[in-house]
Order: structure tokens, then sequence, then C-alpha cells
């Protein structure tokens, strides 16, 4: 079983955008090396350097294995490798995390680097064969579509905080301003198997984050997904959709009127994998590494103990986003995933629109209301709100019918007499007490 | 409106018990004066010097001006004060807490205690008239209980940490070894006007923590206090209901033949005031202090956003107690004070009895499982489940249907042709790969 050799490249790989575009389809999301190479050599350079392993793999290994025993950039200098720069491959070499390597052990760090990059020639090498990202960019053109890169205006700098993991380029459908709807913007994630529960809340606070100006980002699934990109569009907000495949084919099917509508209403379908892709479960779990990474803050509605969603949670966890999961009925399973988050302190717990919103707002502009007051119906306002510990010990005391004399009241209080007097005087003016023949009384409800 | 003036005592003063069940009827619930002054000059000194203070309050008054001005007890041991022992007296003048004296101004903090043990002399007067709390104690044992005082076997030390504001006896009928009661206990407490859900999720709770061993401990009210109790008593569990009125006379009435039981099936029915006090609101709220203290932690099931409830987990957050809460859905507001809890990071999140266990226990013995196995039903397992990175990615592109070449396999997976082969071999073995004339699929599951 030989590898399909693969011929010279049939496009202009001295293209950066061309040769990001070629990158984001041979390797795939999450990449280290692949990001590690683009990085220190240029993609199109990189490019050109793999098609050249490729094509003498020997060689490419010879001078490879030369780069970590020489240990320096300048002792290899004069070997013909067989990348179009030896410096700059060691620089790859130094740059790669070599697989967790102890300390000190540098010649053995730099051997294990260049394991690692051959291990990743070999894995890009199948996808060399008829690779053409004009092929893909044409399918992306007709349906309106744009290549994001680093250093695009649009480019979200949010995603550059997933350092070794960030995506090559973006496949964008839509406002391809990712940067302009990332800056106010909160994630709403969760179950595909949501309930009534969840896709009622989800809906709740999706419009009123919408409200307050903060474009939904989510992953576009069934469920807590789509409750949260159909509110948002709804209610006349931006939404952003990750798909884990390519943006030429929506998926699930079921979504794809929402996710066109999504499109349509000022939003954008997003994928760092180029039309064509499918969306493979690895592809999942890693998309929503680009959800936790764009978004202000992230919100998890519903989630089962185990689920994606929480992968994202933790995701934003670690990047320092703020997270927050909404609590539910703790006999639904479907909230056991929230619960886990927040017993474990990985989320705040949020319950409305307007915490959501503090979560991930400046506080002054966004701060929820500290009083249930309006949000959450005026509470009842009882006869004794307002009053001192002296006069509502007094007030507690006071016989509803016949009066009673104010030492009564004051024994009963458990006040000194002169401080019952004073109490009682005042609940008078204040329309709670009143005098009768008899003493002191509640004052009847006018 | 001149105070009854009391006649001399009717019964031994010097008898600690007989004096501290006369404190407990002359002082409200969290009189710090009264705690002090019992503390200093003991039950019994402490009542006669009450006695005598008000038989001549213009003498005491002097003394105790004489005591704050001369600043010290050398100078003020010639005068001839109505207190039995102007030292002693001295002494809750300097131990009583000035209400938020500056620091240093002493001449000054005296005053004001001085001022405060006053205030307090006038309203301990007007229940010293008739005053016989032989009568009380005669009541409590026709029903069979017992009056506790600090320093008996069986008083709760955790009620000690209240400090300043600790009960001065309890009225117990009942168990009266609460001392063991509490050991391994947990209050659940919550909102009379609770939901089903709050019901059924406390019956859950109470009877989990019944049937590891855990004494329930809640104030006796209708809702989830109620529900809490009854859970105890039919799992055959000891439950203490902590009464806000006096314990010959259970409150509210719907709940007489519960609280019958709760005495009746190896609890108790408690109250810091004496038989014949009715539960005030006051006493409602200092009835809360005493459940915090006792429980070796606080689990709140729902609360309205204002709620008694939350002061008894504020409470047990003061005194370093551990506090739960148990979410339920955003939409009731019967949980949102148990959210509030969550989000103010004052409360753990709770979702059944093993968490609740593991917040009050010792870890070793009552740690919950971290993994939902057993406790949560078995999740779903999945074909995929244990395989390593590149199994999983094998496995994904595998068609299900027409086998497919190792190559096309290692390009769709993104893998180099070697870790395919090896990926698709161990799949294989497995039982989760076949090979086909056409090449690998996923194998048809048995």
């Amino acid at each position: 079983m030989t590898p399909a050799v693969a011929g010279p490249p049939v496009f202009d790989v001295d293209d950066p955008r061309l040769a990001r575009a070629a990158w984001s389809r041979l390797a795939e999301p999450g990449d280290e090396v692949a990001v590690a190479l683009v990085d220190q050599l240029g993609p199109g350079p990189a490019l050109a350097w793999l098609y050249e392993a490729v094509r003498d793999p020997a060689q490419a290994r010879r001078a490879l294995v030369g780069l970590a025993e020489a240990g320096g950039a300048g002792a290899v200098a004069d070997g013909e490798g067989a990348a179009p720069d030896p410096l700059a491959v060691d620089g790859v070499v130094g740059a790669l995390p070599a697989d967790r390597a102890p300390a000190g052990a540098d010649r053995d760090v730099r051997s294990r680097a260049v394991a690692r990059l051959l291990r990743a020639v070999a894995r890009w090498a199948p996808r060399l064969d008829g690779l053409d990202p004009r092929r893909e960019l044409r399918v992306l053109e007709r349906l309106g579509g744009e290549l994001l890169v680093p250093g695009d205006a649009g480019w979200p700098v949010g995603l550059d905080d997933l350092g070794p993991v960030r995506p090559l380029a973006l496949w964008v459908r839509g406002n391809r301003d990712l940067a302009a709807l990332a800056e106010r913007s909160v994630a709403v994630v969760g179950a595909r198997a949501c309930t009534d529960y969840g896709r009622h809340v989800t809906g709740e606070i999706a419009a009123g984050l919408a409200a307050r100006g903060f474009t939904v980002v989510s992953g576009g699934a069934y469920g807590i997904d789509a409750a949260a990109h159909r509110a948002a569009v709804v209610s006349g907000g931006p939404t952003v959709a990750f798909l884990a495949g390519g943006v030429d084919r929506f998926y699930p099917a079921g979504n794809t009127e929402l996710l066109r509508e999504v499109v349509a209403s000022g939003g954008a379908v997003v994928s760092e994998v180029p039309p064509g892709s499918v969306p493979s479960r690895v592809r999942f779990l890693l998309r929503n590494r680009l959800i936790a990474a764009v978004a202000g803050a992230t919100v998890v509605v519903e989630a089962a103990w185990r689920s994606g969603s929480l992968s994202t949670a933790v995701r934003a966890a670690e990047l320092s986003r703020p997270v927050g999961a909404v609590p539910g009925p703790v006999t639904s399973m479907a909230s056991a995933g929230c619960h886990r988050l927040l017993r474990d302190g990985a989320a705040v717990c949020v319950t409305d629109a307007d915490e959501v919103a503090e979560l991930a707002g400046v506080l002054s502009r966004d701060a929820a209301p500290s009083a249930p007051g309006d949000a959450r119906g005026a509470p009842r306002r009882a006869a004794y709100d307002g009053l001192d510990d002296v006069e509502t010990r007094a007030w507690d005391a006071l016989p509803v019918r016949s009066g009673v004399p104010t030492e009564a009241v004051a024994r009963s209080a458990g006040l000194a007499v002169a401080d019952a007097v004073g109490a009682l005087g005042r609940l008078e003016i204040r329309g709670l007490a009143e005098r009768t023949p008899g003493g002191w009384r509640r004052a009847r409800t006018p």
C-alpha cells in the first residue's frame, strides 16, 4: 500500500489565499503541525515544501533528521534539504510542541518534533492528489460566500486565542465581517435532544440578547442551537452558525431553511473546512472550539451529562471567556450537564437574558437588575415592608380586633414600654396602627 | 404609662435551670444583652440583679452610670449598686458589644454599653410581672418534654457557634439527645409555597439522607419543610423540627399530626421560647439561625427571590457550614431564590441525596459518584466508546455499505496511510470494521 504520489501543484501555491484554502483541505481542524508549519514558513512556502517532501520522501527524511541531529540552524544551512529553506523548517522543528517532552532534553525534543513533522507529511500526502483549492473557492463564490484568512479585516481575532489549534482559514456565507459580528456576541449552545423547557428558555435568552445588540453564536444543530438561531433571526438580530462540514451543504438537512435565514438576515454560516467536506464526529467536537473562541461568552442551556456542549463550555473557560449555565429541573437528564458545570464551578448560574448580558457585556451597560422588581414581576409588597426592627416587633404584637394597652404590646413584643410607645406612634402615622377605647390594634386596611 | 412593678420572684432564682427557663421567657430570641449578662453573671445572679434593678431603677441607673464613668472595676467596688456584684456587672458592661463603637473611644464605649443594658432592663421589665418558669416546665413535662441548657449532655454544641446570639435554653419534645441527632445532620429547608417539583425533590433528598444515616433538620412549616420531615419519618430516619413558637402547640395546625410523628419516631420538636409563646414573624426569622447552626449543612430546595429560607442559607454560610441549593426551572418563581444563591456563589449546586451527603459528610464515606453510571441510569454506550483519536477518525471515515480502499479511508480521515492501516486492523479486532472485496467498511452490528 503505497500512498498515491501527487504530481506538481496545478495552482499557484505562492498565492497565500489559495495556499491557505489548500491547507484547510489538507489538514484536519486542530492540526497543530500544520499551524506551526504555515506560521513559520508562510502558507505558500509551507505548501511548496510539502509537495517537495512528498515527491522525494527519502531526501526529506534525511534533511529533517540532519536538522534534528545538528541541533541548530547554522549547522544545516549548507545541507541540500527537500525544504525550500532549511533554516525556516528548522524554525518549525523548534516551534513544534513535541508531545510532552521533558524540559532540557533538547536533542531528544528536536528528534521527536522531526518525527512529528514526518508523520504529519504522511497524513497530508493522501490529500495532495488532485488538490485544487480554486474549485472549492468557485463553489463558495457561486453561493455568494468568501474565504476569510488571518489578517483580513473581517477575521475575528478571538480565534487567535486558540494558539496552536487556531483555524487556518474560514469559509463564510453571508455577512463576511465576522470581526464586527463577534465584537458583542454570546454563544448559546446546548443539547440536540432538548426539552420544550430548554427550547423555551433558549428562545427567551436569544431574543433578549438580540434585543440588546448581541450576536447569537451557535452550532446550527437541532435542539438548543436551532432555537437560539431562530429566536435571533425572528428578533432581527444577527446570528452566526459554525458548521462542522462544508458550508455548501447545510447540515442537518432539516435546518436548511433556518440556516438560509441566518445568511439572509445579516448573519453568517461559517466553517473551517472547505465546501464538500462532510461533518464527521471529530469535526463536530473541534468545531466547538471555534464557537467558544469567537463568542464573548458561552451559555449552555440544556446539556446531558456527557454532551458536546460541555466541551464548548470547558473550552470557553480555558480561554478565559465567561461561561454561564442555565439550571433546570434536577429530574431532567437534559439539564444534568448544566448542573455539572455549576457544581464544578465551571459556569455561573444564569436564568435570563439580563444575567447573560451581564456575563458577556460591559458591566455598566449590561448589569442585570439586582432586585427582581421589574424583570421578574413586582414582588408582593407587605404592609410591614420598610419598618425597622422595633416597629416590626410592635406591629407583630398588635391584635387585629380588640385593642390592648401599650404595656401588653410591650410585653408581648419583648420591648421596653417607652420603645413600644414610640413605635406605636410611628405605626399610627403610617396608618398601620390605630387607637381604640380598649387600646392599640392594627389599623383596618382601607 | 408606668411599667408594672414586679414583686419579688416567686421561684428559686438560684436554680440555674429555672433561671435559664425564666430568661428564655424574658428575652426575645437573639437578645445579645441577655446572653452577655447571663454569660458574665450566671443565669441566677443575672436574674436576681434584674429583679433588683427593676425594684429600684434610679439606683440601678446611678450604679451603672458610675461604672461607665469610673472606667474600671476597681473604682466602683465600694459603690452600693443595685447589682449583687458590681464587679460582675462591670464585666457585662465590658463584654457588651456597643453598637459599632469606634475603637479607642473607651469611656464612650462603656457609656453606650451601659445605655444598652438600661434599655434591655426596660424591655425585660414588663415580663417580670407574674414570671414563674415552673409553670411552663410543668406544661412541658406533661407533654413528655425536657428543658435543655448549655452543658447538658444532649445540648447541640453547634449552637454555641452563634456566639452573642446563641439561645439561652431549648424546650424539647421527643428525643432529648439533640447532640447525637445533630452530629450527622442536614437542614433541608425551603418555601412554604412550594411546587410539586419541589415537594418531589425534597422527598427524594430527605429519604436518601435518612437512608444514609443523616438526621433531617427543618422548620416544621408547610411546603418543603413538611415534605422533608415526612420523607425522613417514612424512611425511618430521625428528624428535628425547630418551631418559632412554643412546643406545646404545634404550628401550623395542619402539620400537627406530622409533628407528632416526628416526636414519635425518634426525632424531636424544639423551640427556644417557652410553651405558650406565639410564633411571631421576628421569631420565625430568628428560629432560622438555630437550624443553620445545629445542622452540619443546609440545603435549600425551593425558595422565592425573597424567602426566609435564604436567611437560613446565608446564616449557615456565615457559620462556615456547607450550603447547597437545588436548581429548578428558571421559569419557576419558586426556584428564583435557589438560583440567586447559586449565582452569588453562596451555595453549591446539588441535585440528589448523593451530592447533599457529599456536601455534609465525611468525604471518603459520602463522596458522590463522579460518573453518572449507577445513580443516574447507565448512559448509552456507543460503538466508538474507548477508541483513541486515530481509531475514532478512521471509524468515522468508514462507509456503512460498500467497502473502500485503505487509501480512501486515510484521505477521508486525514490520516497517514500507515496509521490508517494500523487503526483499521485494531477496529477489525474489536469487531467494528470488516474487509470486503472492495475494501474496508463498518462491521454490521450483530
